[in-house]
């Protein structure tokens, strides 16, 4: 595959010459429209390979080397917001030659990353934390009297989290050595959302474009050094008026925009002004257009964000052979349907995840019922809790790893006061391409340490068709179920769903000496071990536990009082099942007298990107495991009995 | 003291007649400004018993008492953010009766609470929650075609928090049936920063307070049902020049205001044409003076936000003896001032908690090096994270409850980047009067299931003081320290502090029979204990883990396998400490051959405001609480051997 793709690779004879930024600052400035053609090109060829976001790079091709071209990379700190338009950004920092290498293992980070290059000053793969981030650099360099700027670049649907207005609220005290630029290309994974998103569609359509000539004198007498404060002031006022940047100024940026994001011309001498400027901190408004530069992309309605391997011509994706089981994610869309089809109560709620969480399937159902809020899983969440306390079924479908920023609300808002929201809580456990940021890891551990909350994990699509009928059933207080990235496993799903008992597992299989309990999607290794284990003439019992919370204590006691070895096995960072399994364990005794106990969770290692079944390899969560687990717990058992006799 | 209170309470003709807002109504509009005059009488004698937050409802007392009178609570929802300015509310909706046991023991909350009262349709005590809440509430309303309102009342300190504002980017799909009350007194906590507290002044500066004559027809001339609405539309554009809410505006509000907050005869006609509009979300920009109507608050420099009870006469606080050992939030500033001396890249962040905190004190000493980012805990922490990438030595001193708000920020901004950013976790633990809400109960659960991440706990102030100083020269990644809200122990602090080794308990007491794995300001407990043990003949070890992670496993293992009973106790809920060492120990087949391992931790419910003594009672975390877990080990263990020697 190499070979061939080498074989059509495009030319780039000015790319060629660029390793890092220092060889692209000898370029002339009429040099960069072609370098900008080639760094397209290598790009869409890269990605073609490997699959990944391409969207959102296409769309920055101009101002990523624009950025490069004037400021002084890595001295002045560069942090893409989110971090997956940052391709274009690798392969003008030192990692062109890594470039088809990128969400592969061992290969390059879809996103920023610290360990990975001085040109990334700091890894974002979650939304909405970059002006912040370049906010510290700039204050440190402030503190240390260092000149350095930090340039935060962030996306117009970025901008509709809570974090990037805490930020901007508090952005003065840089003064010019921060820059924001707005990247507004009215698009983030899904169309925007808000207030916001329509104010800076205002701003754009109620001002033409600056000139060149106009912007560059409005900002010469603006924000370059050489002019006198007063005067500066005079302008500031009556380029207000004109612009109507009011509410960044009002937040206290200097606004500068909207300005075309493709257009070198404008790109390079506004940015060395802003550069150059004595006062800040400046936020500059470019608009910009995802999927810029390659048809498919433009034409396509999510300007490919996120892509599998392509075909360059045709742009025609590799999206597998099909026909296999259904992604857990449209498992849920359709039971939640179905659900919202005989209860006018439920509602779905997504953080601008329509399409990731199934819920544009439920919007297309049940538009009235549907809200995307934007990125802002905080306000997601405690919005849920309103509609809960006013007597609806809210289900909030937010990734396990995004409901992070919502935890305060899952605590203060929802369990303290036992409101029945519902958290659908999708990519649960290890992701694959996406990598450390992405992985649902501790959902279990921060949710199952809360009272009133109830916490479920599906073991197949089966189950969380169960689980979602569960949910919508039970109103007694907050409820969780989680469930995995991907493809189900086959299994048939229920006609009639079932409600589920809470806090109560089931035995899937009987035996007499080893007992596993699992939670989630981890039952089908659990599954192969208990067949290797019998094998082996050690008879296994597997329980799928269901709940983490409450725990099936009836069942735990039963498997732990007629077992010699129990293990627990999830998808998840220590603190999570095992933990809750032992110290009920404790609190009962029932390890006081020999009994084996081992649990198995991922490991205390952010883990890189991989296969999700590799990933789960490296974990040591896979069925030769399971077994391994049980036989050194038997044999350190034979020893613990034979030298605690030798000691007797 | 009740009856010497009883001697001497206000005269309240008016207000004896309002038990809830029903009878608030009868009254004609003139009586409502000595309705307000007796409320307020009432409260400052209430809370003069009880102590509390003082100045918020002095604030709100005539915008309380007008929006009980004008809507029509509480089939319209009202939702005080915050809630900590609610007594006047509790006072006017059926709980005066009850006003004197606030914060107290079963008492009434000093919050609003659902459990309380159908007048308190959301509990709020963390900030800027009550927009997100009032759309979920106006949003069902709308889904269910009731014309019920909900009213969210938000301090301007409030709104710099991230939350506030994706609620707001969100309302605009509420129509008239949401309407923000933005109290602007200009001080939440402390004085407010940033961005947006200069523009809300900036806003009241550059408008006159409008009249009542031109408020009134502005507003029926606008949001009445009666007016044409291409001629309310040309209205709006000449309006949005003359009052400046474009900000809010932007983001799709009607805007009114500024309004005085105090005076009756205007905010009831306002608040009747906004229950009548046809058209919202409107937000009503009030301004009002926190502490008014006492002279003592009002001349006060913190307007009493938060009062221990006082002298209503002359308003001279009970502050106690004083003379007792410091508090742990003074030893950590003072220790932190001690490292900042002597190491210029030391900074401190508080969330608009300066007071709280101490970093008021590091403030005083070190301005530039200070930052209080107003209350935008997610914001502070990857500001933080970005200080530390560019060399700095952030301590983020945020309180235990308040981190959840940063818990997203924590993951992938500061862990998964492995950078050294030192969290000072104040009010860990349970924190007494202010209840549920402000308990620090989950930083251990959700801190520990992170990989990269240190967790210390100080024992005592003296450990505080090594805490800090290890924090400062701690570079390896982040680290956090916890410790409880009030005063320290009265052990000698040291002279130098000790860089305690990372990962490493020590041993307080050596036995042999009986292990107690203390974390955090139990040890005392736990040292009491061990007498009551040692008298039974319990030879008994004490241990300060000190870590909580990275765990101590030779001390662990040292211990486990050399006594017959281990009992770990922590100041936090279960997913903590005693559940990472049963999972060590779990892993190294530690329990395998009998020894009885017992985990204390607070109990699965969120406990009420008491003495937080009377909530270590209550959470079985007392001296004798833990020797009795100890003989029922013992017991538990002879009858187990018994039965299973029977059972033979």
């Amino acid at each position: 595959m190499t070979e061939k793709t080498l074989a059509v690779r495009p030319e780039t004879p000015l790319l060629d010459m660029v390793d890092v930024p220092a060889d692209l600052r000898k370029l002339k400035p009429d040099q960069l429209r072609q370098l900008c053609d080639e760094l397209r090109a290598e790009m869409i060829d890269a990605v073609s390979v490997t699959g990944g976001h391409l969207g959102a790079g296409l769309g920055v091709v101009e101002l990523t080397a624009a950025i490069h071209y004037v400021f002084n990379t890595p001295d002045d700190r560069l942090i893409f917001d989110v971090g997956h338009q940052c391709y274009p950004h690798k392969i003008l920092t030192g990692r062109r030659d890594r470039i088809r290498t990128l969400r592969q293992a061992g290969g390059l980070s879809g996103f920023t990353k610290r360990s990975e290059s001085e040109y990334d000053p700091f890894g974002a793969a979650h939304s909405s934390t970059s002006i912040s981030a370049a906010l510290g650099f700039a204050v440190a360099n402030k503190l240390s009297e260092r000149p350095d700027k930090a340039i935060a670049v962030i996306g117009d649907g970025a901008m509709s989290a809570g974090m990037a207005y805490e930020a901007m609220n508090n952005a003065a005290q840089a003064g010019n050595r921060l820059i924001v630029i707005l990247n507004d290309n009215d698009m983030s994974i899904a169309p925007p959302v808000g207030g916001l998103s329509a104010y800076l569609a205002r701003l754009i359509s109620s001002s033409e474009y600056l000139g060149l000539r106009s912007l560059a004198k409005k900002m010469s007498s603006k924000l370059s050094r050489r002019v006198h404060k007063g005067l500066a002031r005079a302008e500031e006022y009556t380029r207000g008026m004109v612009t109507g940047g009011t509410l960044f100024e009002e937040l206290g940026f200097y606004y500068v925009g909207p300005i075309d994001g493709h257009n070198l011309d404008h790109l390079i001498p506004v940015l060395e002004n802003v550069r150059d400027a004595e006062e800040g901190p400046i936020l500059i408004h470019v608009v910009t257009q995802k999927g810029k530069g390659y048809g498919p992309a433009e034409a396509s309605a999510d300007k490919y964000h996120g892509v599998s391997k392509f075909d360059v011509v045709t742009g025609k994706q590799d999206k597998g052979k099909g026909g296999g089981p259904p992604t857990y994610t449209n498992v849920f869309a359709d039971a939640l349907i179905a659900e919202a089809t005989a209860d006018k109560r439920i509602c779905a709620i997504t953080g601008a995840m329509p399409g990731g969480t199934g819920v544009d399937k439920f919007s297309a159902a049940f538009p009235e019922r549907s809200f995307d809020v934007g990125i802002a899983e905080q306000h997601a969440v405690t919005f849920a809790a309103g509609l809960a306390a006013q007597g609806m079924k809210p289900f909030a479908a937010i990734y396990s790893t995004f409901l992070q920023r919502a935890y305060d609300q899952v605590v203060h808002d929802v369990a303290i006061q036992n409101l029945p929201v519902r958290f659908a809580i999708d990519r649960a456990g290890l992701v694959g391409d996406d990598g450390q940021t992405h992985a649902g890891s501790f959902d279990i551990a921060y949710l199952a340490t809360l009272p009133n909350m109830v916490v479920m994990a599906a073991a197949d699509e089966a189950e969380l068709v169960h689980m979602v009928h569960t949910a919508a059933a039970y109103d007694d207080g907050p409820i969780a179920f989680r469930y995995p990235r991907g493809a189900g496993t086959g299994v048939a799903l229920p006609e009639t769903p079932e409600k589920l008992e809470i806090g109560k597992g089931r035995i899937v299989r009987e035996g007499r000496q080893v007992a596993i309990l699992s939670l989630g999607t981890r039952l089908a290794e659990a599954m192969k071990a208990a067949d290797t284990l019998d094998a082996k003439g050690l008879s296994t019992t597997v329980a799928d536990l269901r709940f983490a919370k409450p725990l099936d204590n009836d069942l735990i006691r039963k498997l732990m009082s007629t077992h010699e070895v129990c293990i627990t096995i999830e998808e998840g960072a220590v603190g999570g099942l095992g933990a809750h399994v032992l110290t009920m364990a404790s609190d009962e005794g029932l390890t006081d007298a020999g009994l084996k106990v081992r649990t198995m969770r991922l490991p205390d290692v952010f883990q890189d990107q991989d296969k999700p079944d590799r990933q789960y390899a490296e974990a040591g969560l896979m069925a030769p495991d399971i077994v391994d687990k049980v036989l050194k717990a038997l044999r350190h058992n034979s020893t613990d009995i034979e030298e605690a006799g030798a000691r007797a």
